[in-house]
Parts: C-alpha cells; structure tokens; sequence
C-alpha cells in the first residue's frame, strides 16, 4: 500500500521530517481505542515515501489491536523495508490512558 | 502484579518514556496522603511492561505509609527486576508538603 | 468530622476562596481512582470552616466509590449544612478518564 | 448503549461539562478519516449520562460516514432525548481537511 | 462549483464556523499575489456548504485579480445566494503588501 | 503603630493600590508559618497610611497565631479605624497547606 | 495622490481595518524622526481607500516636521474628505522619545 | 517650565496617551529614590502639553521628597491648570519598597 | 529569472537569512495547492540574490505540480546555481494536507 | 560624524550591546521605504562610540539607496574604521517586502 517516488536527489544528504497527529490504533489488552502523533525524520536514498500512500497506510492500524511498542517498531520496519533510507528515526507519543502518557523512539542507521 | 510481553524487537535498543501524573501515597510520618508525578525512560531488553498492570501496580501504593526516596528506589527496584531493561531511569516529583517540594532521580545499568 | 470557627466578622459580607487540587476518589463502575480539583467560593454567615478539618473530611473520599456528579452535589450539602452560609459554589475538575474530562458546578444560596 | 444513572439532586440547577478530545469518525464525501474534539455543557434534570457508555457510544461513530453539522446535531438530539436535561450545548470542533477548519455550535433548551 | 447539503436539523438555530486560512488571490494593481485568512460564521436555514466544494471554489480566486473589498463582499454574496442562511459574517484578512495589513468584515441578516 | 499623613487633595476620588507579597503569620491550630500577599485598594478621605509603619504594622502578624479569615479582617478593620477611607477592599491569597490554597476577600464602604 | 475606488457593495455596511506599522516623520522642535503605528477603521460609503495610494501619501511625512496631534488630526480629515465615509477612527501609537510614548486616537461619524 | 502648542483640532473630542516608564523622585521618610511610570489620558480642549517640556517638567522631582500620592495628585492639578483639559486621568506605578508596591490613580472631569 | 547583484564584501564570510511564509505550488497527485515557509540562510561569495527577483521567481511555482521534496532540492540547486556560494541551506515547512505535515531541510556547502 | 569617546578599562574584555530598531532606508530598485532593526555586540579597544552621533550617523541612511547587504557590511566597516575593536558583530532585521523577510549577519574579529 505504500508508495515512492524516486529521490531525484541522491547525490545529498538531506533530512524530511513528517509528523501525523492523527494516528489511531486499538489497545489489544481493552479493545478501546488509542491516540497518538508519530514523527518521522529521515535522510532518503534512491527513494522517497509518497505523502498520500503514507496516510493511507497509517489508517490501516485504525481498528487493529496493537501495542505502542509494537507501532512503532513495525512502522519503523516498514518504511526502513521499503525506502532504505540513510537513517530514519520515528517517535510515537500518545494520549495518556489510565492518567499514564507514553512515548516510544526507535532509530535505524544505514 | 506487574504482567510483561515480550519485546518483538529485541535486535534494537529504542526508548519507552512512561509519564503518570497520578501517583499517590501515604507519609509514614504523618498518615496524609502524597501526590507526585512519575516519569520512567526505559530502553528494553527481552521484556516490555505492560502498561495497565503497571496502572495497578502502581495504586498498590494509595494507602501505603513510605518515604519517597524508599518509593522511588523501591519502583525502580521491581521494574528492573521484572523487566532487565538495558537501562531504566526514573524521576519522581512530589507536591509541596509545608512548603517544601522534593524530586528524586534514579537511575539504572546493565 | 468537619470543624468550624465562630465567623468574628459576620456583620460584613465577605469572600472566602479555597482550591483543593489534591481530591481523590474512585469510580463506582471500574474501581479505578478518580483525581480531581475543587474549588469552594462562600460567603460566611456565622461559621467558618476549619481548614485542616475540611482536608481530612476530603481524604474520607480516598477510598469511596461515587459518581462525580454525587461527589460535587454531596459535598457542597455538606458544607452547607456545616456552615449554613450566605452563598457557596462549588466547581469540581477531574481529569481524563477514556479520553474524556469532566467539570462540575454546583452553586448555593441562602 | 448510551447508560443513564439518577440524578439524586434534582431540586438543584447544576452543569457538568464533558469534553471529548479523541473524537473519529468518517467523511462521507471521501471516506477519509475526521478528527475533533466534543465539548457537552448541560443541566441534568432527573438523569445524568454515564461517562463510559457516553465514550463507548461516541466510539460507534468511528467507521461512520457523517457530515460534521449532521454529527452535532444528531448527538445532541440522542443526548436530550436520553436525558431530558434542562439545557444543553454542544461544540464540535474538527481538524484541518484541505486547509479549512470547521466548528460546530448547538443548543437545546427546554 | 458551491455546492450544498440539506440542513436535516432546520428547527433548531444553530451556529457554524468555518476558518480558510490557505486563501490567495492577485492584486488587480500590481499583479503580485495576495494572501489571507478567511473566517465563515453562519445560522444554516434549509442548506449547509459542502466544505470540498467550498475549498475548490475559494482555489478559484486563487489566479484572479480583485480588491480585497471586492472579495469580501463577493463571497458574502456567493454564499448567501447559495444557501439563504438566517445569518452569516465573513472576516478576511490579508498579509502585509508594502507594510500595511488589512482586515474586511461583511455581515448578512436575513 | 500605623501611621498617616494628611490627605491633601480630599476634594478628589482618587485610588491608592497597595501590595504585599511577603506577609507571613502563623496557623493557630498547627503552629505552622503561612505564607500570602495581601493587597490593600482604598479610596482616601482625610488620611493616608504612611508605608513604613504600614510594613512595620504587618511584621506584627509574624508570631501571631491567627486564621486567615481573622487575618484578613481584622487588617481591614485596623486600616479602616486608622484612616476612615471613603472604601476599602482587601484580598489576602495564602499558599498551599496540605495541598489546599485559601484567598480571602473583605471590603468595606462608608 | 490619494486614489480611491468604487465601493461596489454600497448597500451594505461593513469595516475595513487597515494598520500601517511603518510610519515616520520628524520631530518640529527637535528635528529628528519619529516612529508610528497608524491603524484605521472605516465603514465606507461610495468610495474605498486604495491601499497603494494610502501607503506614498503616507511616505510624504517622512522629512515632514509636525506633532503626533497634528499628524493624527490632519491624515483623518484627509481620509475623510476623500472618502466621506459612513464612520472612522484612527488611532497612531508613537515610538518612545525621551522615554515617553504617546497615541493619539481621533473618531469621525457622518 | 510646561510649554504647550495650541490644538489645531478644537472643533473634535479626540484621546491623547502619554506614558512615562522613568519617572524618579525621593521618599521624603527614607531619603531613598523612588521610581514609578506615569500614564496620562486626555482629552484636549485649547491646548496640548509639548512632550519635550514634559520630559523635562517630571525631570524635576529628581532630587525631590514627596509622597506617592501628593505626586500623582500635584502633576495632575499642574497639567490641569495648564491645558484646562476636557478630561484627564493619571496613573502611577511604583515599584516595590520593603516588599510593597504602590500605584495611585487620580482622574479629572470638566 | 533570477537575478544578482554584486557581493562588494566578498574578503568576508557573511550570514544572510531570507524567510519567504507565501510560498505555494500543486500538489502533483492530487492537483491542489500546497503552502509552505521557506527559509535559506547562506554565505555569499561573488553574489548575492536580488529579493524581489527572487519573489517573481517563487511565484513561478505557483501552478506547477511538484513534490516538496523536489521543490525543496531544485531551488536549492537554482540558488547555487545563480550563486555559488560558500553554503546554503533551505528548510521547506508545508501545511498539513491529510493531517500530515512535512518539513524538508537541504543543504549546500562549497 | 561617528563620534568615540576613551575606554578607560582597556585592561578588561567587556560586551558593548547596542539595539536600533528605528533604522530606515531606502530600497535601490523600487525607490521604496525599508524598515530594520540593527543590534550591535562589540568588545572595545581603546575606543567606544558615542551614541548619539551614532544615532546621527544611523539617520544619514533615511533618504539613501542601498541594498540590505551593504547597509550591514558598510555600517560594520565603518564602525570597525572608526573604533578598531577586539571583535564586532552587526545583526540587520528587515520588515517584510513582498512577504519576504531579510536578515543579515556580519561580523569582525580583530
């Protein structure tokens, strides 16, 4: 489901960062919805994600059960799987649930 | 009380920030109540907390008589016990008690 | 429980304002804590509450079971039947439980 | 799936206002995801809503197609005919979608 | 190009506001573009806009040369010719040309 | 110990405002020091209260164990007795006890 | 050198505010520039205020010596007598001088 | 020592603000330098104060030991006995000595 | 398009930031406008960009289909292009579309 | 007409800060007004300049024709002339143009 577009750009180290508060997902321990803003900051390679197939994909985890944890590290992978990037760090913060907030950052380096 | 799950991306050291603003207590000087803020940074090895029994773990302390350096030692104690993170810290900060407010900041390595 | 003072000055009307960011219940339908703010604005008559007396009748909630919307009404008959006073308002803030936050405001007078 | 419980001081005028941040539902024009944030102010008269069938019923909308003006009007009315309160108001207010935020006022008086 | 929904809730008054800050169109002295944010405030009678139609007909000033006062007024007239609202104010203000900023308030009663 | 000085423009309504952050006493029941700000507004007849002996007059209340409503009060009628101003209002806003903040508000007119 | 154009939309009244942060012109007595704001607001009858134009005639008090009163007076009767407008008000805040800041507001109605 | 200019504008009630944040005299108790702002509203009858002669009018109470209130009040009857203003209102504002601040308003109509 | 003017201060290394909020081009999946920031700070050597060349230079994006990344890279390459200077950078901050926001950071050095 | 005066501490590194932000000029290609503020941060050496002949100095720009870039290198260059500092650095920030904003930083070390 997510796309590219060639980077036409290869020859420079450059930085695109994107950030999607509207990111929902369910809890798999309650089945009740959860909430959060995922930023993506990341130095492309032979290719770029596609803003549009981003979104789409990202609406995909609306009504799966999952771990914050687990968010994050899948779409990590993902996008690592499909654009290679130089690096890429992704942060996912989300709405507090039981007065408890959480935060997750993982990080890939070529 | 505390339940884990294992941590699908054990190949990655990554950042879990765990903010609860609803932490309470007793003093075990004077039977009040205390009221702090707790803010754990964890990177995790083979096991993540799961994040509502660390919600009950947590309101095992409503009604306990304990002095916040022991909290906070204490906290830090049974989640690196549970977990073996590759490194944990935690900052507790408490309400003004006579005029006086206390934060107490631990830390852990591997 | 709650304890009063002979209001010295009842031949004049005047404000007495006293915020409690420390209130804690718990939910009658999850047996989970309930934290919340409240805040008193009264005009005494003959009677004034001792403070150290109102925090302790507060604490009474720690433990109770009781719908937010039963806190803030029973309270305020509480401390009107105490204090029988010219006005009071009482104004009682929790914070989100399921995304969702609620304030309720309840008001007295003579 | 909307729940009720007595309003045991009915003899009182009182408001509760509810505020709702975790909002979703679904454009019918586009199928794309809504975003916003419901604020309820009312003055209950023999009937209160309960909180939890209120976030659960507000769930329902999540994978509906539903225009913003439909949305508010249309819990309004659910709301009043559940709770035949004594006024009530409700704000919508939804994210940016192609550069245009939209909010939404109702209001109902008996 | 405005195109409308029925109001399904005609029996009540209600309010809906709708905030363009993405507006642009071309100075009809200068030929230079022009930027702004325009503010939608209106009491629906029989008809809502449809907000992509309302986004696709504000792109078409988008390479149109036109005062700022003309604008205002124009769009004010669109709208109400297209949905009869029971009340509608349109606030548009522009970017600094030259130093000089400038705000157009417009206002219909039925 | 408060002094005056004579008033020399009593044909003219004019406001004196004056603030003191660093009062201080003592709580009756606990033997505690209180901490508040004090904040005089007066409109002057014949006199004005000179500002030293009005500092002086307050460091008497730093081993004085007193209520903050008496505190309050009794200052107003101290102040009133001393200068018979044409009004008087005083707010006193003492700091947390026990996590409780309490503001007092008298006032007086001829 | 003020041009104006035709208010196409004379049945209606409606504001246009127009602020212009870069104004100067110079002291009388001391011969050095001043600093202002000039912000009108004008409800207009058959003619608007072309922006352009307003901003050289406004350029012309550059090396022009005259008091904040003066400047304030004379460019609202300029406006006026060019636009005959239904209403207007200018207010012009200068810069300190000598530390001393001053704003001058003057109003017209038909 | 304050010089006018005569207002050219006679026929139009318009406001004139002047603030001045270095206002300095002498307590006449303590021999220790006050410091205050002054902000004057009028409005002007025959005459404006030239800011200039104001600057240097205030200069005058330098080295001068006098009361908070005799200052604001003598300043106001000295501008008024020399513009016969419409209406004019003083403020002044000073800052904090033995931990108490001062601000005196005076105000006077024709 | 572009044009230049003569650095007459090339012996020394020199920061010039130009901050451009109005910029707007196509998107080219969907064909709707995008808005964004635009920032450069860089180093000039022989040359520095004429400002109002480069307006009518940017303006040229606005009907053209292009993703911000490319959008961001190929006026990079322009400007050096034009320039060559001792460094560039360009960060491109766009509105969000879809609820999404990018943010694309280049960067040039000799 | 830069005037100095002698450091009397030349013994001694110390910051000289100096904020203009009434600088005027005039642009060189639309014959337009510019508006900026200069801060300069400067360690003397045996000399420090005289701040109202640079005030004076500053003036001599209002009515001249200058490139942004040059005003700061010129400026620089002849503060540096005249004062021969341990270092200099000169900040020029520009009102917009077209919706461009222009900053530009040069400095000097000896």
């Amino acid at each position: 489901m997510l796309e590219t577009f060639e980077n036409l750009f290869p020859q420079r180290d450059y930085l695109i960062e994107i950030v999607c508060p509207e990111f929902t997902s369910v809890c798999p321990k309650t089945g009740q919805p959860d909430f959060g803003t995922l930023t993506f900051r990341y130095v492309p390679d032979k290719l770029c994600v596609e803003l549009k197939s981003l979104k789409l994909y990202l609406q995909q985890f609306r009504n799966q059960g999952i771990f914050y944890e687990n968010i994050t590290n899948r779409i990590l992978d993902d996008m690592v799987a499909l654009l290679s990037p130089r690096s890429m760090t992704l942060t996912a913060s989300f709405t507090p649930r039981g007065g408890i907030s959480t935060t997750v950052t993982v990080e890939y380096k070529k």
